[in-house]
């Protein structure tokens, strides 16, 4: 098994000196540790909870953002899309184009993204049990391309609550594809603020523990170097200053349980 | 309060003569009893369990025929629309355009979907509290569109199954809009049967009349000829000569409770 | 099928003058509609959330309460117990022994409630499948008697929440036992309130319409004169002032639906 | 922190033969890696699933082969507890004595408990949220006695199923109490077999590095040299010739995560 590789950006993207700013130090703390990297930003969060939420710099501007980053740091980038148009225009950019949960089973979409060549990832929606994602990686695999990662962000556990069953990453893992633990989104607490979504973010690091525990082959953090300052999910990401600690600590538990 | 209306079809359209033998008995049967009845049908299935389903006529074809059902028979006619560009096209030709369940949150199809002006019926997400289909209301209220239906359809219960909290209906009904129940896909087993979702037909019956005595304003009900014929959601459909005999009952408990 | 009962009562026992008073406003409201009806109360509450809640009146004094109410009013009475050894000893004093939810798989309680030869209520653990009931009731058959009712109190729905699937009364119905639905327990909010449960009794009149709608035996219903005084359970109670105008529209519902 | 204890040993008695060669074999696995450890057995299993499952060997037989045990190997032993009388009589054998999930809430049988003296271990039960393991934990330490222990085995997940949710390991540490992680029990699919519940032991393994990881203070796992001969638990045990491994990886996660 490979060691695990890390995606991390600021959820969405705010700026390109923001965005070069973070992937800067995230392609500095990895690189000294030997762990793979990948720089994650949204160009549009194209689902908030309410209106108020901010949406993001668009399609256009945030791409050219994604691109310079791996221009300029050499670092593999991934952005969302959330139409089977935008499929072709993000893969133009961007190494990694992903399905956002809520639209995992939207097979126009899995279509376009899988026709694009481009690695796909695919989270694994809030309301589908980890067996089934056997029909996603077939829909995408119809297609020819099977440069496929799949996601854990969480099942719903009655209202405005997730729950990160472990056993997915292992169940997913059948499939032969890597599996992705996403532990900012597992923390978040849906529709828990009114207009938008609460988080936990104190149980982003033991989470994200025990799904390297488990084996599996990616984690996904969110982080900003002053959450509250965010514009979108700030209550469960990780300060900027506190991701080389954790990764030390991830790094070494994958150690073991790779051995 | 309003009787309760009925929303009824097919699941999705197979031909102009099927559409139109099952809405003429629809017709019919309603009329005889004075429940006001809406035709409901899918031109395309886009988002079903794996590539092995049937997805449907097309959105051309699809929609003539929906037209044809209107014109032909005098009812209302609902469909569901996929994407923010199909909803000034489907608003052409239905009275009602419905989002799917799992697209609830996508803040342009919901935005598209009220600045057409048609009435429209969003199904809450299985990953959604009733309390935050307040969101999507104001979304699509942004538009200046109030004609608004807000739809239960069973909320994540562990894996592969729904339960319907019949709290929702009450709750969601404190948006001052109409809230239908969906007794089809509320005994929906979702992803059950491997590549589709297997369904519980036998409870349709006793959540319908349970979503009656709570007192909310429609049902939603699926009906075919010959059920296990029907190219999706066979096994949690009613069969089309059951239909007279499970109206009656429902009228019957709508009037005790809106007496 | 038989006309529903109801079973109603105070939750716990304060005194005997309370539960005359209640006890009788029951009997007068029921038998002027021709509703079988059950006095319920506890004389212990063995397992309040915290040890601030207030226990109760203990079972020498509840039981001559009990046993009072049904000399004095000719209304079958019913208690629950919490050991094996209290099993005979209730029997002795009222018609119906009821096995709290929590303690739904304990054998030799079932085992002892089963041989005191008086009817049995078991509640079914917030933790358990309503097909699973059918190893409850062969345990209590094991005894020879099988005089028995199954009670939906609601199931686990993440934290801190329940949720009342109305197909399981229709599914415990399948034993061939009569099912009550707890409309009372059914809205409770488990430890909702840091040492007490909360509750949210304005779902109770809706709650129990559906149950009655999908066709159940009995309702049960706590109620008071006055929820906020009541011991325990307060926050669902319904107030005794509305059980009339509540049990005509139930009673209507279910004439039509066992018609 | 210190490092973790496992807590181990067949689910029911079966004998003292039996249990010497299974204790012995864990003694030695442990003692050789510097592990505490703590042998478990069941002298009497009070809710099976069904009658047809088998009880076991009885308190008193039970009880000696326990003491026998603890002389002989010099281990603490544990056994779990169904009644407040037999709190006094197990803690005069035993060193710990647990109180089963479905039992967790119950007053008497806590306090009962608490009032031995003996160290107490509460399994949270599969209905209750891991904050409300405060009120267990005021209702034991009123008798005096804070010598407390804390299991997660599981949360209700819809029906026939459980899901571990590794937040409540932190959070129930929040008590001050030390964190046990059934990794055997949360693999149950309760009443999945219909007269008994089933399991899925290849998930002991991630379950138990995946609670390591997240810092607990223990790991419950039960054992059997021949799992399918197991009167009981056998689907979700680990057999013994593999608990070395195990052990070897989780005493190397919790290294890393205690440094």
């Amino acid at each position: 098994d490979l060691p695990f590789a890390l995606i991390s950006g600021p959820c969405q993207l705010e700026s390109l000196d923001h965005a070069r700013m973070l992937a800067g130090r995230l392609v500095e703390v990895t690189s000294e540790r030997g762990i793979p990297y990948v720089f994650k930003a949204s160009f549009d969060k194209a689902n908030r909870s309410s209106l108020v939420g901010k949406r993001g710099v668009g399609i256009e501007a945030g791409l050219d953002i994604l691109a310079a980053i791996r221009d300029e740091l050499g670092c593999p980038v991934l952005t969302d899309v959330h139409t089977a148009e935008q499929c072709a225009i993000a893969a133009d950019k961007v190494d990694i184009i992903q399905i956002p949960a809520f639209l995992c089973r939207q097979t126009d979409l899995l279509l376009a993204a899988g026709e694009t060549g481009a690695a796909i990832n695919v989270k694994k929606g809030q309301f589908l049990a980890p067996w089934d994602v056997q029909n996603i990686v077939d829909k995408i695999a119809s297609t020819g391309n099977e440069r496929i990662l799949l996601t854990e962000r969480g099942a719903s556990f009655g209202y405005n609550m997730l729950v990160s069953d472990m056993r997915s990453l292992p169940i997913m893992a059948r499939t032969g594809f890597p599996v992705v633990f996403d532990a900012t989104h597992s923390v978040q607490l849906p529709g828990g603020q009114g207009t938008s979504s609460g988080g936990q973010s104190e149980f982003v690091p033991p989470l994200a523990r025990a799904a390297i525990a488990t084996g599996c082959s990616a984690v996904f953090i969110e982080t900003h170097e002053e959450p509250s300052r965010s514009p979108s999910d700030g209550p469960n990401m990780v300060r900027l200053d506190d991701m080389a600690a954790l990764l030390d600590q991830l790094q070494a538990l994958d150690r073991v349980v790779k051995a």
